[in-house]
C-alpha cells in the first residue's frame, strides 16, 4: 500500500503522521491500532489498554509539536465487562491529557481477537512543522526523559510481579510529551517519537535526514529503578536503547540552540549514513536488532 | 462511551461526524469500522471491501457538504492473497473518488476474524455545516437517487447468482454523493447519509431536530432493476425504504427553494414528533423494523 501513498501530505509515510495544509492551519492526523495478542495480553487491565492507545496516538501528535483537537475511536465490541473497564478508563486517560473524544465507530466482533483504532487530531503549534527528516551535521542528539522502563516494566509484569510498581507503570501508562513537543517545536531540526527503541529510530532519522547518527551508549539517560533491576551494564544501556514503548521524543538542534526541556544528549549527527555506537571514546558494533519492529 | 462525548464538536454523536472548527475552517472528521462476519462474508471480494470501507466513510463527508482532503486507513494483515487484492481494490476506490491515502497503521491480526478502520477528513465548503437537527415545520423531504437497491443486491448475492448485476453492484460498490452534497449545502435545512434505511434515518432526523416527519410511501423512488425484482407492490416500497447500506442522501428544505439536484420528494416535515407514514392518503402503521441497526 506504500506506493499509493502519494499526497505530499503523507510525507511518503517516513513521518507517523500526515500533515494537511488547511487554510492558516496544519493539521496533524495519525491512526494507531492495537491488536489483542499482539500489543496486549488477553489478561491485560482494559484501562490500561485504553491508555496505552490514547497515549501511543498523542505520542505522534508531541512529535509535531501539536496541539490535540480531538480523538475518534474504532471499537470493537466484546464482553460487556472487559468493554465497561475500557470505557471507564477511556475516561480517565482522556481527561488526563484533556483531551476530547470526537466520535468514532463500534463494531461488533464476530473473531476470537479484538482491534481497536485511535485516530487522533491536532493543530500545529509552530510552522514548519517538526518531522525526522531535518537533521543536520553538527546537530546535538537529545532524549527526553529515561529510557528502558518500560521494557523493565514488561518483564517484571511477564513474569508475574510488581503489577503497580514504577516500572510496570512506564509499561502501562506512558506519559507522551506534548508540553516538550510545543516547547521544543521551534528549537529543533527534526524531531520524533522513541516508540520502537531509540537506536531503530535514530537509524531511521538518519536515514529520513540524509545524514549518520553517532550514539554515545555511556550517555544513555536509565531511571532509578531501571539500574536497580538491570544494572549499569553496557548490556543494560543497549537494551535500554533498543527496545519501544518510551514514548519519548528524540530531537536533534544545533550545539548553540538552548534547550528549555529536560531532556540528556546521548549523540550527535555526523557526515555519512546509518548509526555509528560508542562506548564513551570506544565504537562497538551494532546489535543483531536495533528494535521493535511493529506490525 | 456516549457520556464522555461532551465536546461541541462532536455533536454530542447525533451526526455521523465531527465538526472542528478551526481558523478559517470547518473540519469534518468521521471514522467508521467493518468487521468480517458483520460487514463482510469471508468469501467476499477483498476488492469489493475496500470500496465499500472507503464509499461509506465518503457518505459521511458528502451530508456535510465536505470536500474530502484524505483517508487514514487501520489495517489488519491476514493471508497475503487478500491482503493483496484489498490493496488493489484501494487504489481503484481512492482513484475513483480521487482521495489521498495520507496514512494510517497495519497490525499483525491473531485472531480469526479481521476488522479494518477508516477515518476520513473533509473540509467544509458551506457554513454553517449541514446536519441532522435543523429540519423545520413546513420543508420538504427529499431522497437522492433510488433506495433498496443495495437490499436486492444482497439477496441476490446472498442466493449465488446475479454478482455483477446493477443490483449486486449498488451493494457491492455505493456511490456516495459528494457533489450532491456540496451543490445542496447551502440549500439545505438539515442533511444525513441514509446508511441504515430511509425509515430510521428519517425517524432520527425527526427526533434531532424535534419535529415530525410524514413520509408518502408511494413516493418512494425505485430503480427499473428493483422494480423487475420485487415488483411496485406497497410491501416492495416498504422494505426499499427499511434497509440499509443505499448511500443516498436525506434532507429538507423550504418549499420554495430550486434544487438542482436530481432528488425526489418523499414526505414533509410536520408539526409533533416521530415518524408517520402514507401510502398516498392512507396512513399506515409503522413497520416493526424500520431499518438496520448497526453495531
Amino acid at each position: 500500500m506504500r506506493a499509493m501513498v502519494t499526497d505530499p501530505a503523507a510525507r511518503g509515510l517516513l513521518d507517523d503522521t500526515a500533515v494537511i495544509e488547511l487554510g492558516n492551519e496544519a493539521l496533524i492526523l495519525t491512526h494507531d491500532m492495537m491488536a489483542e495478542g499482539v500489543h496486549w495480553h488477553s489478561n491485560a487491565d482494559p484501562a490500561d489498554v485504553a491508555w496505552k492507545l490514547v497515549a501511543s496516538n498523542l505520542s505522534d501528535l508531541a512529535a509535531k509539536g501539536a496541539r490535540p483537537l480531538g480523538v475518534l475511536l474504532g471499537f470493537m465490541l466484546g464482553e460487556d465487562e472487559w468493554d465497561r473497564k475500557f470505557a471507564e478508563g477511556l475516561a480517565v486517560v482522556l481527561k488526563h491529557f484533556n483531551v476530547a473524544l470526537l466520535g468514532g465507530d463500534t463494531v461488533t466482533n464476530r473473531g476470537d481477537k479484538r482491534g481497536l483504532g485511535l485516530t487522533a487530531l491536532g493543530a500545529a503549534t509552530h510552522r514548519p512543522v517538526p518531522s525526522r527528516s531535518g537533521a543536520q551535521v553538527g546537530d546535538l542528539l537529545y532524549v527526553t526523559g529515561t529510557l528502558g522502563d518500560a521494557l523493565a516494566g514488561f518483564e517484571l509484569i511477564d513474569a508475574g510481579f510488581d503489577e503497580v510498581g514504577p516500572l510496570a507503570n512506564a509499561y502501562n501508562r506512558p506519559e507522551p510529551r506534548l508540553v516538550e513537543g510545543q516547547a521544543l517545536a521551534p528549537l529543533v531540526h527534526a524531531m520524533m517519537d522513541i516508540s520502537d527503541g531509540l537506536l531503530l529510530d535514530a537509524e531511521r532519522m538518519a536515514s529520513a535526514s540524509k545524514v549518520g547518527i553517532s550514539i554515545d551508549l555511556s550517555q544513555i539517560p536509565l531511571s532509578a529503578p531501571y539500574i536497580s533491576y538491570r544494572g549499569e551494564t553496557l548490556e543494560s544501556r543497549i537494551q535500554a536503547a533498543s527496545w519501544g514503548d518510551d514514548y519519548e521524543l528524540l530531537f536533534t538542534t544545533s550545539p548553540e540552540e538552548i534547550i528549555r526541556v529536560t531532556a540528556t544528549v546521548v549523540g550527535r549527527v555526523v557526515e555519512g549514513a546509518g548509526l555509528t555506537l560508542y562506548d564513551c571514546d570506544a565504537q562497538i558494533p551494532l546489535p543483531p536488532s536495533l528494535g521493535y519492529q511493529h506490525h
